[in-house]
């Protein structure tokens, strides 16, 4: 028995916007699984913001990908073949087995998904590493009280969505900053908002103004230029910033920022943070975050794309938002 | 017998650099005191960059001062008449008296300082609000360790002069900003830092970046502004930024910031404070600070113009970096 595989590599390193020059397609025959190892089948391969950073050469707090490399990502698939009494055939497990259909993997390396009522798919989202982001940046940083005001950027994406919900779980009247009125309506009718502004339609600032009119106490910053800059002027007094990504400028040169200032008037507290650096809280997010999606109390949305072929242009898109929450590619 | 006083209002709110005209002097007679109150006579009043703050109207931390206003200002005098047994005739004593020659004042708004090695004055600077300011920057955000690299910006004046000579005696690696070639001598030659970058002279990023070749720990930020971009892309994993303020911003437009997402690859921590939150930590401050002096750990300079008239062009000077640490005015 032999496992054939088709995978993705970094083909080529972007300048500016990725297009599907970066990628190439490769099929190869598998080695079967040696003592220790399992050969996984990926059903579910994630499309994340950061991999765009993996892109980039030069300081990072990951180490970038080289040319000829599976592109990184999360994955959730089902074990073919094993040589591990951890994991036998047919466990369900998640680990970072790349942009490809399967791989064999040390068994030590992936977790096992424990059945349940939470889909396997949820372990990339709302209860993986997105998720995971948003409660560490919650917990650690942002520490919303109840009737504080927290605002949330990229508020539709696979981190903010959670963000946001964790927010309203602890009390706190959340506004969400999001692309276009669709997601917006999402924002409010379905994950429960008290508000959401549209950074693509105009007189932003003073939008998030008549939303924010008791100021900002929590903002958790998914998108950094020219909406944050918006957001900083809106700080309260000791308000907390969780600063968790900058899409706005992954693909181009960083816009200005003009009102760092407001956080000494406001004496706020602005905080870089990656989950990796807390491992060991991770189990306890993940728990936490499992039982908030089994009572109801983190709902989220996959934009899913059909297989392997549909990752590039499904990453492409992530990267403009044309997503709205978790975007996975499905595999099988 | 009755006593005449001047003092500076604050006489046109300035729209840009202040000019002379943002000021006008008043003469006066002042009331003898009542129970509780006693007379001052100010040997010197303070010149700060806060007081350029306290001009503008708008979001601050602290009222605005409104025309007609004594400028607002720390001062250190001698009591000349006392209704209070608290501070008797020919006690010196520190408080927020104003710039003015005499002021009457409630003797629970005053601070008796006590007979010892250090100056008077030193209240206003190293021992007051600059020195508490620079103390509570390091003792609540930076955190310099042993072996750390520690920058601080306007590192000549009178906060930055402490901040950096506290992080020298936490056995930090110290690197001073300051404009100009006389000032950074200054810093290397009489307060011990290891290095010093004028930020007046040109290719200030490439010679910030020779002098903190192993990075930089903890910035300790008085301007804000270009300096601080360049400052930035220094920063190491977990760096601490204490946000004190931004006097190249005072006076003008705010400039540009383009490094806030290296705060997000370093994790790096961003806060703003003021040292009137702490109340509760002042006193413990000062004794620190007057321990220090006394032994000789912290010393200080002090740019001291004559008389009343003077402030206002005192003033003006310190705004364009124009003192070497304390700017006092001395009365008498």
């Amino acid at each position: 028995m032999t496992y054939s595989n088709r995978k993705i590599i970094f083909a080529q390193r972007p300048e500016g916007e990725v297009t599907r020059s970066a990628f190439s397609f490769v099929e190869e025959t598998l080695p079967l699984p040696q003592d220790g190892e399992v050969l996984v089948k990926n059903h579910y391969i994630s499309i994340d913001p950061y991999q765009r950073g993996r892109m980039k050469t030069g300081k990072s707090y990951a180490k970038p990908m080289d040319i000829g490399d599976v592109i990184v990502a999360a994955t959730v698939g089902e074990v073919l073949e094993s040589r591990s009494d951890a994991l036998p055939v047919g466990s369900m497990v998640t680990g970072y087995l790349g942009w490809q259909e399967k791989a064999v993997a040390r068994a030590r390396h992936l977790q096992k998904i424990p059945p349940g009522s939470v889909s396997p798919s949820a372990y990339l989202g709302a209860a993986g590493l997105p998720g995971v982001t948003a409660w560490m940046g919650l917990r650690l940083i942002g520490e919303p009280k109840a009737g504080e005001t927290v605002v949330v950027s990229a508020g539709a994406g696979a981190v903010g969505s959670v963000a946001l919900q964790l927010a309203k779980n602890a009390g706190a009247r959340t506004v969400g900053i999001a692309g276009g009125a669709a997601k917006c309506a999402y924002l409010v009718d379905t994950l429960g908002a008290d508000a959401a502004v549209d950074y693509r339609a105009g007189d932003f600032a003073d939008r998030l103004a008549t939303v924010t009119g008791d100021g900002v106490d929590v903002y958790f910053d998914n998108v950094g230029g020219p909406v944050s800059d918006a957001v900083f002027t809106r700080l309260n007094n000791f308000a907390r910033v969780p600063l968790c990504g900058a899409i706005s400028e992954y693909q181009s040169r960083p816009s200005p920022i003009y009102n760092l200032t407001q956080a000494i008037i406001t004496r706020a507290r602005l905080q870089g943070f990656i989950c990796t650096d807390r491992m060991d809280l991770w189990n306890t997010a993940v728990e936490e975050l499992v039982e908030l999606i089994a009572q109801g109390k983190i709902i989220f949305n996959e934009s899913i794309a059909e297989g392997l072929d549909a990752a590039p242009d499904a990453f492409i898109s992530m990267l403009g938002g044309g997503n709205l929450g978790k975007q996975l590619v499905r595999l099988a």
